[in-house]
């Protein structure tokens, strides 16, 4: 199988680790055998029809600050459009920085993949959370594969999750924390911090996105809310659709006073008819009450009560796995050997 | 799709319910128009080549407690080997009541349901548990689909997220509560009841098992957690290799015990090289702390730490929710319209 990596940050640069480590299992246990025919960062690409040299790769990313570098398949005069459109694969991986105002540039880039024939695995909220159904319904009706379950929760399968909850059952509503900045903020805040201290913390660790306006306005937990809902309940909805309130207005004193009744304060995305997302008093035993930089969702059902999903939301190596699981499962749907007849079954025979 | 149904008690009973429920949605949005070709229950059988009347079934089945009463397709002198051989049907759906020690008559009916070239969906622990892989290699050698997500969860879908986890990383170790009768007793503890008065009130709820030692002996939760550990791992374990040590011990001064240090009491299963079912003290905030009967799993990840998952473990609705699941994954992988291209995908133009 053909690839096209678009961006090379954390989370592709991850994915590349990890088809250089599994190589062997993946390809004994499912067939696949990925080759990198490009790959594509903010100074440039590398390409090779043959497939690129992924340990080399790594190393020229790591060492020389872009693939571009990669001698003799680097150029820093390259296109990306022209790349996606013109080097032949049969997918395209897309993991460049959330722009949650315009999309760009990776809707564009999704756009020209689906056009171009490329199926497509994306960990990107924005393209999605601003276009409704646009790429999916592209997708469709080019007969492509679409995926994207990187894209809300990181490497934990919430829209896999919500996608076999909906076989079974109907699921009438979900309540989730879906931001890791703001729930590592708000558990820092019950610690005693005062709210830039939490903050700072938040950004040594890491854990806040290049802009922490974006996580604290609330607007990162409203593009996967609508991603999710569009996703559950078949709705168009867009991020301006949803009522969002952010967590600055959260003081020492009120989590204080929540605790003081036996409750936290957590920002809770609401998905149904009006799709919210603002700062709740929970109670500390609640499923949603995770700390850290966790996320978590409930899955109200029909019949079945409600089903919960907590996991790290965020990180490079997480969000690559969340990448491989689309890949994998892309590869199947293209005749692939997984999954096997049963995935469910013992994989006796094919554990390296 | 023809069916035939073994078993007709509160799971199979809940699934003709659902059908009969959603019998429109499933048709539309997957493709799926079941035929119950037979069912069969303790006292007899309904068969008809065309498709048995549903609303006929459930109220036959409710009213004079068995179909073999059903007029004019029931039969009280049917022997079900014959009926799982002889009836035309595309899959076998194995709701019998679990049985730990032999399996049967369960696993008799599997294996001549999968020699007979019929797809076998179970909610049926006992089978499995007993027999390692022998089931799922039967199916694989003869081609066949068998799934049995409801035998580990009820409709908790946790083999499904262990298979997703998979794809993306690899599963290390996992740990869980797989019984909720035991949970619900050790809530009860909690709350300050004895252990008897706990058991009277499981039972009173109808969590209890038939046979209540079959759960507090730690039997179900071991044998969840071979079929569990079976599938994650890819070990053909058997329940006889668990080391299994009930609640029996844990009293009411052992729980306020534990409370005083902030932790609970609970029935964990631990997956892995020594698997092993026993009570142990896990901290109040451990997302494995669930409360009444839930269960949960944390699965922990080579790369990107733990995923939790909790929900009723239990339960008839619940369970035929999970034999719905398993139906229409095989349905769609026998040429049914699910998943569309993309399962992630809005669904707009299918929802009802």
């Amino acid at each position: 199988m053909k690839l096209i990596l678009l961006g090379c940050g954390a989370v592709n640069l991850s994915l590349l680790e990890i088809l250089l480590a599994r190589r062997t299992e993946l390809s004994v246990r499912y067939g696949l055998q990925p080759k990198i025919a490009a790959v594509v960062d903010s100074r440039g690409a590398a390409m090779s029809p043959d497939g690129l040299d992924i340990k080399e790769l790594i190393r020229v990313k790591k060492s020389k600050g872009s693939v571009a570098q990669t001698t003799p398949s680097g150029r820093a005069d390259v296109n990306a459009l022209d790349v996606i459109s013109e080097v032949d694969a049969d997918m395209v991986v897309e993991a460049i920085p959330t722009n949650l105002r315009t999309g760009e540039p990776s809707l564009s880039y999704v756009k020209r993949a689906l056009e171009a024939g490329r199926n497509v695995v994306t960990a990107n909220k924005g393209p999605l959370a601003l276009t409704a159904d646009l790429l999916p319904s592209l997708a469709n009706k080019r007969g492509l594969f679409f995926r994207f379950s990187g894209a809300v929760g990181g490497g934990t399968p919430i829209l896999d999750l919500a996608a076999r909850c909906s076989l079974g059952d109907r699921i009438v509503g979900f309540q989730g924390v879906f931001n890791g900045t703001t729930n590592y903020i708000l558990s820092e805040l019950e610690a005693g911090l005062s709210f830039e201290a939490a903050l700072r913390a938040a950004k040594e660790r890491g854990y806040a996105e290049a802009d922490p306006l974006i996580d604290i306005r609330g607007l990162d937990s409203a593009s996967k809310l609508v991603i999710l809902s569009n996703a559950v309940f078949g709705t168009r909805m867009k991020l301006k659709n949803v009522k969002v309130k952010g967590i600055r207005g959260v003081t020492k004193a009120k989590v204080a006073n929540a605790a003081a009744k036996g409750r936290v304060i957590r920002l809770i995305g609401s998905g149904g008819i009006a799709p919210a997302v603002a700062p709740q008093e929970i109670p500390r035993e609640s499923p949603l009450a995770v700390n850290s930089a966790m996320n978590a969702v409930t899955f109200e059902l029909e019949r079945s009560g409600s089903i919960t999903i907590s996991g790290k939301g965020a990180g490079g190596k997480e969000t690559a796995g969340a990448l491989l699981r689309d890949i994998l499962t892309i590869h199947a749907k293209l005749g692939g050997f997984y999954p096997a007849r049963d995935e469910t079954a013992p994989r006796v025979a094919t554990v390296v």
